[in-house]
């Protein structure tokens, strides 16, 4: 513990937000950089809260009728060409595959062999390669809609990596669909964005913005893309999920034809939508604190941190029996589709050290059971949500009763003060001066500002130069009147949302 | 369907097996060939399998104390290179990643740039990276035993690729465990293969034998490989799970150390063990017959094809009525875990062929639904493991009450079937004439040999050339009393199993 600051973190989120974060990441357990330039390895801690996330997604997606399944990891260079926005946008970062094993040289040093005649790429993202397989599952209007979704690795070549927001490799999940009409396939996209924002909203407690992106923040090879934006703790946007409308643009790259009921050959519209591990470092920067990680109780994989207090070696037993009999009467509560899971920190360390474990983990709920605690039939029950030091004394079957509501009350007060956290760092502009002096400003956190905004991609990239910040979103709900321009874009003006952004 | 051989395959099992495998999972809509060479598309239908087989394994492990995390997927060749025997096997079919972007060439043509200093290996395995984490995880006794899992990919470079069999990208789960002494990661290994052994009998419905591997079977850098075998109908073995005791060799490779209770410093004794979505090939050339098809219903994601037939159009709404009550009667029972599913076959083909798409594709039951059977009370229902004419009428609550029944019935027929087949064609061999004339035989199915044996690696590479079978595995229950070897090994004999495999 940082004993000056009297906070587990050794680094607050004032003093230095990204080295924060690390720590943060690094005492919660949750995960750490590899070997592999550019590659992290998910902890056991983050790995389960990844688990709870596809759960719950993919649950939400076979309602909508969405089917799993898996296309291939390399794409033929041939296939991310067939559209034009689409290889502009992803030849960057591509890890490419030219051979096929590996052989000794004169020194006995091993050096790639068997050369590829055409190399392949490591998918960034799957278009091309599940638009060759739509376009032999399409035949007939009758096949139409087609749902698919596949839980995967993609990589995106990335030198500057930061756990869960930006690594080369990343674990996501890939929605596409094609549709007989433009509108039918615009309304999956919407759908897709909704159903993304619900769990952001309901599970990860996070407040967001749904939105359309700028021009010049579209997916390459999108006609329209839509976002959810959400508010870091720093005043930064993070980009929580995307949907994107397709049109006919990958039907044609890809040749997906349908007859349609006249009988006549028409190109598929299509959608894809995504999200990532991200959502994990979204939910570490709107939740965590200057003593570590906080898991919203829906998406966490551990509920309650049971702390015996072994002070009396001939007591202990009777504590650890205890600590049992408490674990399995809560692991019979079902919340949220899953039992209540409970940790008995059983190691050697002290009590107050176990806390300290339990806080900086992010555990929802703490138990302390010692002797005397049995014996008055009331355990003190902290939450994370809470000061260190505030206790309640709950008998175990007030816990039990009570457990469900009070991982409740922590859902909502993360939410509450994520959205009031929200609303203080959000500015609407009105001028060109107010603009300026508050991008410029290092004020911290930062701020959303909300600006009148009908300039094109050439004005959104001079903004950004001038004043390092983005168009994060144009959000759906807007005014009903609109002012002119800020910039003095010569297209109808919108409310748009701008901010620095991860 | 074939009219000829009134099955729905057009080539029998005893016709041509490689080409029956290929056209049951084109009929089945389980997976197909990519684009990209080696590399198959999981269809929804396959991957609906494999998810249940995850779920089954996920919960088996984690009652073992097995947690899951995520590792690179690329890793450099150096880590390869620690363990000498697993860069040999590895090396001949690995895709080797050089390059981190695409640039256009003076064509105009994409060509691979930004070279690698180090070449990086797309993970055939992940001893060696996971060892890397190993290393930093474990500190002291107190750590260990450590019990890792992932989910992910691994490509092994594949140029005759088999679906579900051999391709060069594999889905699959590997378990890395670590423990402070060789007994128990001995033990932990065997474990291991005891809850693969649990699920392909108890879910896939497929008599195995446990064993060992020999010699020259075993995994590169393990000193024991423990191994699942079981006979296909074409009387070949596949080789359905492994799980390897690595002595200290990885741990030694990644510098896996710990203090002991006494405060001294010691290599970890490691594990790891695998299966691979090869179980649904196993699956199928264990099941499937000549109409297709057959999904055993403790791992079937659908379990009835309701069969609606429509040929009066006034009573066409009342009969998809009652399907629609049928499939929410029935989808309230749970069975093995997940709730009973049903798929009502409302396409505008006509009952027969509906019946057969269901045959085809492997459904457990299928239930006819005309307006007669709905006035009547009853309906024909009929099994996957009977003949199509072999119907028994049920009124809805019967098929409620009994729908457990059956499906538990129709697993114990495949079980048994298979194990019959088994046992009808594993031959003990006494006699060099006996072996010759059985392995040179062009008998269908081919057979599994019981032989006793007690050669090293060369005489079964020798054998292997000589007659083309190899030891599948020297099996964990052993006779009482040994013969000499067949083969003249020098070695103390074992009854070991030879046969082709796949």
């Amino acid at each position: 513990m940082n004993q000056k600051k009297k906070c587990a973190v050794d680094v607050t989120r004032k003093e230095d937000f990204p080295l924060w974060y690390q720590e943060v990441i690094k005492l919660g357990d949750l995960a750490e950089h590899s070997g592999v330039r550019g590659c992290m390895v998910i902890k056991p801690r983050g790995y389960a809260i990844w688990e709870r996330i596809q759960q719950t997604m993919d649950k939400a997606f076979k309602k909508r009728g969405v089917q799993n399944a898996y296309f291939p990891l390399f794409i033929p260079l041939e296939y991310l060409e067939r559209e034009a926005a689409h290889v502009d946008g992803f030849a960057k970062e591509c890890a490419v595959v030219t051979h096929t094993r590996l052989t000794q040289d004169e020194n006995g040093k091993l050096v790639p062999d068997g050369k590829l005649e055409e190399p392949l790429i490591v998918r960034p993202t799957s278009e091309t390669i599940i638009g060759e397989s739509f376009a032999k599952w399409v035949q007939s209007y009758r096949d139409l809609p087609l749902r698919i979704n596949q839980w995967c690795n993609i990589v995106r070549w990335e030198m500057r990596p930061r756990l869960f927001l930006r690594t080369a490799e990343i674990l996501w999940q890939e929605g596409h669909t094609a549709h007989a009409t433009a509108e039918e396939a615009q309304e999956e996209a919407l759908e897709g964005q909704k159903v993304y924002a619900h769990i952001i909203e309901n599970y990860l407690a996070i407040p967001l913005i749904k939105g359309e992106k700028s021009e010049g923040e579209r997916f390459p090879g999108a006609e329209n893309t839509y976002t959810i934006e959400a508010m870091m703790q720093d005043g930064k946007a993070l980009q929580m999920a995307t949907s994107h409308y397709m049109g006919q643009n990958f039907a044609k790259a890809c040749n997906i034809k349908f007859l349609n009921k006249d009988g006549k050959e028409e190109y598929a519209y299509t959608t894809s939508w995504g999200s990532t591990t991200r959502l994990i470092g979204a939910m570490i920067m709107t939740h965590a604190d200057d003593n570590g990680v906080v898991i919203p109780p829906r998406i966490a994989a551990k509920h309650v941190a049971l702390i015996p207090i072994l002070t009396n070696p001939d007591l202990n037993e009777k504590v650890l029996d205890y600590c049992n009999t408490i674990k399995e009467q809560l692991e019979q509560i079902t919340y949220y589709d899953n039992e209540i899971s409970v940790d008995i920190l059983d190691d050697d360390k002290r009590a107050g050290e176990k806390s300290w474990d339990a806080i900086k983990k992010g555990y929802p709920i703490r138990i302390e059971v010692g002797a005397r605690d049995i014996e008055s039939g009331k355990m003190p029950l902290s939450v994370r949500t809470k000061e260190k030091s505030d206790k309640e004394f709950l008998s175990l079957e007030e816990i039990v009763s009570k457990l469900p509501e009070i991982l409740e009350d922590i859902h909502e007060t993360l939410f509450k003060k994520a959205c009031l956290h929200r609303e203080e760092n959000t500015l609407t502009v009105k001028s060109m001066d107010d603009f300026s002096e508050i991008v410029k400003s290092e004020d911290f956190p930062s701020k959303f500002l909300k600006v009148s905004y009908g300039g094109d991609k050439l004005l959104e990239e001079k903004i950004q130069k001038d004043y390092g910040v983005t168009i994060r979103c144009i959000p759906q709900t807007q005014p009903k009147d609109h002012e002119s321009c800020l910039f003095k874009g010569a297209r109808k003006p919108k409310l748009a949302i701008f901010a620095k952004s991860y």
